[in-house]
């Protein structure tokens, strides 16, 4: 089932159910109110969000709407958790070559994991507001998967178990905030600000074969002011895939339900699908022998994210969202 | 007014008020469920529950229960986010100073933060777990503000006004995971497991004087089992203040109510007063010549981390927990 959160002037806006389509939805507040909250007690509330989900294909109610990404927050606009990881390691390779640095051998065996924000995340629509363009402001197009309830120390073949749901990101970045950060040593925070989530956050078997239990094999593709950046397969090249990512967060601490555990940027070796940043073109200008030519992106710049299944039909919807100065008020 | 959140079986527990002298309590969820809820809703909340609170202090209804700490969770039992610094330079400095490495000017000068694990947060008594004590298991007895909502880009001159409780933690360090994980560069994760909150929050009014709107002028108690530890003040050699931690914390991001500002271990560079971590008394005893004798945390030991008024009366209660071994199910 696809499931989504309605803008309603509260924090955690009210759950609804979208059909397989994405063109019609209905409210499933009377399930449970919020999408959290569903996660909280998700063995009650599924069977009867499924309910719901086979009503709004069938088109069995009046109740019935249609459905406008814009009035969309994120699934969950404030998580309690966000592991994002690097697991695409074709993306830092490149970005560190770029450096005249070899990529270091512990980062092809332990996967790379940050905290990221998770309150807020933006809505599919929602502008990415940014102080200045001097900021080095990147998408980072990113696959993620929200959690149920995971026991600290779960191994990896028992992890993937706990996967709830399944939702593509754009992680924004500040590219000319990450060198000074890292370079203190404790790691993102003023260049990770808020992500934004799809539309919809979908349960693994609406992927149907796209989905083996670790992996999305289905191209994401990425555009920037309507040109395709990138469309790499989310299933090539993820050294890590995501029962190792939750062993990898669950290690020291259980993960609450909710938890979202992203892929970092979604990248392949083969170079012709593109990228999945700016910061890798750049990367590959570099490389080939000159200076980054792709500017970072600038206010009224656009950014598009989506993932299309074998048929061409939008699994989550698009992230479409612009990007905008902060007014301070 | 001193907040809590009672056990009840459910995520995020019952809020409640509790008397000055920690001795008294009353359910509050008629006004609000959780203390998130309060937080949500701060300016209608608010004045509901300092008229709870003046009915608890005057022993003025028949609801009125003995404050068991035991029965408390965290105050905010999972947030949204916890941002964590490490504003006391010395800390720093001490464990530098044992690997024969200065402190970088750049940390003087800007704060360090990292996103900390916000789900879940134990409660003042909840055992802390951890899968081995080859991780090095330490405690950091830390001051923390929980904020509203803070806009983005908000300056240092306008951030403390949007303060509005402030409690104690034991932030849990695995020593031995901190240096193979910050050389990878992200920062902590594993690292840096659940941390514990104080019994209550309190607004800072409770602090009278010793609250300037900047920093806690009082002494921070941590006892390993029995034994004092350190007592440093909480307002001394704070190179960073809190309104200035939520300008660095809102510089890319708005804060959302219940945000954690985490104040780093609370430590003094008169030296008389202790340690407000294991790790600090191990660098101690390196740079006196030595080897660090001073074991980290063992199963079975016990920490006590507590605040004690002018008058010598416990302003949060105390967290006082017990190391367990992690139980595979």
């Amino acid at each position: 089932m696809k499931l989504a959160t309605l803008k309603d002037g509260t924090r955690d806006g009210c759950l609804a159910v979208v059909s397989r389509d994405l063109k019609h939805a209905l409210k499933a507040d009377h399930i449970a109110p919020t999408l959290q909250a569903a996660l909280d007690d998700w063995d009650y509330c599924a069977p009867q969000l499924e309910q719901l989900y086979n009503e709004v294909n069938a088109r069995q109610s009046t109740r019935i709407f249609d459905l406008d990404p814009q009035q969309l927050m994120a699934p969950l606009p404030r998580a309690h958790q966000f592991a994002d990881a690097s697991s695409f390691l074709i993306h830092a390779e490149l970005i560190r070559k770029s450096r005249g640095q070899d990529l270091p051998d512990g980062w092809k065996k332990d996967p790379l994991m940050y905290q990221g924000c998770s309150d807020p995340l933006l809505g599919p629509c929602d502008d990415v507001i940014a102080a200045s363009e001097d900021h080095g402001i990147d998408l980072e197009m990113e696959i993620a998967v929200i959690t149920g309830d995971v026991p600290m120390g779960v191994e990896r073949d028992k992890a993937g178990q706990h996967i709830r749901l399944i939702a593509l990101m754009n992680d924004v970045s500040l590219r000319n905030l990450i060198g000074p950060e890292l370079a203190k040593g404790f790691g993102f925070f003023q260049s990770k600000p808020p992500s934004s989530m799809s539309p919809v956050a979908v349960t693994p078997d609406e992927l149907g074969e796209a989905w083996d239990g670790r992996r999305v094999h289905l191209d994401c593709h990425a555009w920037v002011n309507g040109e395709l950046l990138g469309k790499p397969n989310g299933g090539k090249d993820m050294q890590f895939n995501f029962p190792r990512l939750i062993e990898h967060a669950a290690k020291t601490r259980p993960l609450g339900a909710g938890t979202i555990i992203g892929s970092g940027t979604v990248s392949n070796r083969d170079r012709s699908t593109g990228a999945g940043c700016l910061f890798e073109r750049r990367a590959e200008e570099i490389i080939a022998g000159g200076e980054a030519k792709t500017p970072f992106l600038k206010f009224g710049d656009r950014v598009k994210i989506e993932m299309l299944d074998a048929e061409g039909r939008s699994v989550f919807g698009a992230i479409d969202q612009a990007i905008a100065q902060l007014v301070k008020t």
